[in-house]
């Protein structure tokens, strides 16, 4: 009796804790097809309301885990680390530290999702690469990985189903904005796919699922007792997304950048700042270095004896791609329009409202509103002043790259995106929080000593 | 892009409410199958959360009314005024109400239903009178009242469509005790059927639904006002069910306790006086009486005279039953065994737990579990000694009535609900609160001049 659906329902809507079983018995049942979606989404609807302890929490992400295959990775020498981001706009950091990382000697054996947004995903950006295949078999990933070190592969195999379809349904039934929800979905991937650590990069700002950096930071703890629970070292950062990342938004523009940065990371130093930051805690994670400071020290020295950009090159060959593709100056399509945006009046850039940058990308075609939607690689935004700039009225803010749809909207909302005023402002932190896989949080990226400050 | 459901779902979790036209958009997308049951059970159980304002009741109320047929009673003349309980034990309420106040000249059309409990509907209970038909089209039913002043039938037509497919599925999603959702169920059907007035009989204590007055007395004010708000003049009594209405409590049982009532009104003192406060009510409704007092003195000498008792002998030959069955010292089966259970020390009765008696009752087989179950009439339980009885060790508490199946639950049930102490506590008042249809509360059941105190 106990074991009934309705029970279960009940009793987490009366703000009672659910057994172990009890949430194994849930996930599987809804899985196997013999919870119906109707019992479930209630059971989600009162979790939006109740929420979850840490216990319930793990156990709801071991039984999604245990729903599907777990990759084994095993047999790559080396501490595997994954690194995963809750998305931000003109976030390209995956192309960026993983020939990074790898070339500082951590294996990156990474699973990837297309997704929904105002671009594609990292498989997205990286199909945009002539000749790049991203469906590689698990065997296929893993040689390549003991070879170079080093790959990033569309998601294989039967892994999380229950995430599948449970994500299928909050996204219908308004239950998709719940910490303990968001972090089972995303530490249940993670496991699955066979990581031994995981650095998080929980963005926060205008452009990111979490619009304040105390919201993003529970997301961070919860995903960090998550990873714990479950015998994964997990390590969180919390970033500024209040600002697109670099200058481009948009699948190739966004390739081109991420080789900019390898190349001349002083072209854009915003990212390769927050690469260096994750890159540090990717190499503790994977016991490449004893501390932040020294593991960054690493990491710059790679950037600036190319290392890394060799790195990408021989990934993208190992891929399939053409490595000559990241020496061509404008990978652009001629059969895209440049349409520049230009400031209204003199002032300083004391805001840009970066959803509605990633929204100007979207009704150009570089992004998904529905899973069927295909992604126009071509076209995106760049733009030319980012927060603190003066500019001149007349100046160039942004650049819109058309195929023909879109258009007059896009220039529309980036010209919206932009606030100037007389005077600046104080621009804000790139890191906020680091939460580390004991749970001990501090402020700011970490950069010396930090255990003993 | 407003009227997606998931929109509406997410509008209530959050707290907002709904217009008029996104709650009609929901329940008729619901009954036509165009919303599916898990975006229904979310917005339930958001519901159950956040509430429904007094508008959005009623609109509720409404959009279930117009999702199937409307009972038209307006060519029966009089007004119509109908009961309903909100279900307790041993309630044969209707029985006694119907017959005495079609007497008195109130029509009664009524339709009920069967429903689960610890005993069968009304209509279950009539059926255990020989050759008694419920199932009367809405035609016969009409001209039954039309010709002797009251009938009583199975629900007919397609009413409330949308009531039944929620009620369904609140039923398995833990969504049911929820006081927006009952009151817009209860009267969504009430007003389906025609009636022109209301009377709610709304039931508290260890009974019923509502163990406490106050959570009795909220569900009675948002049934007067839902029926206020429709236009559909409705009072509402909460009415003690801290022990079982009179002794009985089976189908065929019941019926015989009702007759007893009728025929002696003394021998039943505590469903006498709750059926002539209850009256007293309907024929202030109904337009017979100026205020409750005359009300009753109207009913008492009905009851006395006998045409109380006639009315139902009338009844019962309408509807193709035995009128001779009322005359009958025992209508019980020789198939049935009695078996007395027994006080286990001396002392007064201060409680009997009503919920636990009515569980006897189910285990006989006097009620459904589950919509497929079928009813035994035979079976049920008698209970000798109510609330502040003195009793002696041995003496007899009750007596099961049983066809074979659960017996010694029942009597090990039975001799549990009772509880037996050195000193009599004070009895709970029959009334709590009377709601009038203008929403004004008072306390007991206003037998005296109301309007002017």
């Amino acid at each position: 009796m106990s074991m009934q659906p309705a029970f279960l329902i009940k009793k987490k809507r009366d703000g009672q804790e659910l057994t172990t079983n009890e949430i194994s018995y849930l996930i599987n049942g809804y899985t196997k097809g013999e919870i119906p979606d109707y019992q479930m989404s209630a059971w989600l609807m009162a979790v939006f309301f109740r929420g979850m302890s840490r216990r319930e929490t793990a156990d709801l992400t071991r039984a999604m885990v245990r729903s599907g295959e777990r990759c084994d990775l095993s047999d790559i020498p080396g501490i595997k680390v994954d690194k995963h981001s809750t998305g931000g706009v003109g976030d390209k950091t995956t192309l960026v530290l993983a020939p990074l990382v790898a070339a500082a000697g951590v294996p990156v054996a990474k699973m990837s999702g297309r997704g929904l947004g105002h671009t594609g995903g990292t498989i997205d950006k990286l199909e945009s690469i002539p000749g790049f295949r991203c469906a590689l078999t698990i065997e296929e990933m893993k040689r390549q990985v003991r070879t170079i070190g080093l790959a990033v592969v569309s998601q294989t195999g039967n892994l999380t189903p229950a995430d599948k379809l449970l994500y299928s349904l909050r996204d219908v039934t308004a239950t998709v904005d719940c910490v303990p929800l968001i972090a089972a979905s995303v530490m249940s991937k993670k496991i699955a796919s066979g990581a031994d650590a995981v650095l998080l990069d929980v963005k926060t700002g205008s452009g990111a699922f979490m619009k304040e950096p105390e919201d993003a930071l529970l997301l961070a703890r919860t995903m960090v007792e998550i990873g714990s629970d479950n015998g994964v070292r997990t390590t969180a950062l919390v970033t500024n997304m209040d600002e697109p990342l670099g200058h481009s938004i948009g699948n190739a523009l966004e390739v081109s950048e991420a080789v900019t940065a390898l190349r001349d990371p002083r072209a854009v130093p915003d990212l390769v700042e927050l690469c260096l930051v994750l890159g540090s805690q990717m190499l503790v994670l994977g016991e490449r270095a004893p501390d932040a400071a020294s593991a960054r020290h690493i990491l710059e020295e790679i950037l600036e004896s190319g290392l890394a950009l060799a790195k990408l090159r021989e990934w993208i060959g190992a891929q399939g791609g053409d490595p000559t593709f990241i020496d061509r100056d404008v990978p652009l399509s001629r059969s895209v329009t440049q349409v520049p945006v230009q400031a209204f009046r003199d002032g300083y850039v004391t805001r840009i409202d970066t959803e509605t940058v990633g929204r100007a990308a979207l009704v150009l075609g570089a992004g998904r509103v529905r899973k069927e939607d295909t992604v126009d690689p071509r076209v995106g935004v760049s733009i030319r002043k980012k927060q603190g700039a003066f500019v001149r009225r007349g100046d160039d803010l942004g650049v819109v790259y058309s195929a023909g749809r879109g258009t007059d909207e896009a220039v529309r909302l980036l010209a919206q995106a932009y606030q100037l005023e007389e005077r600046p402002v104080d621009p804000e932190p790139l890191v906020y929080y680091r939460v580390e896989s004991d749970g001990v949080v501090s402020s700011g990226p970490g950069h010396n000593s930090d255990r003993n400050p």
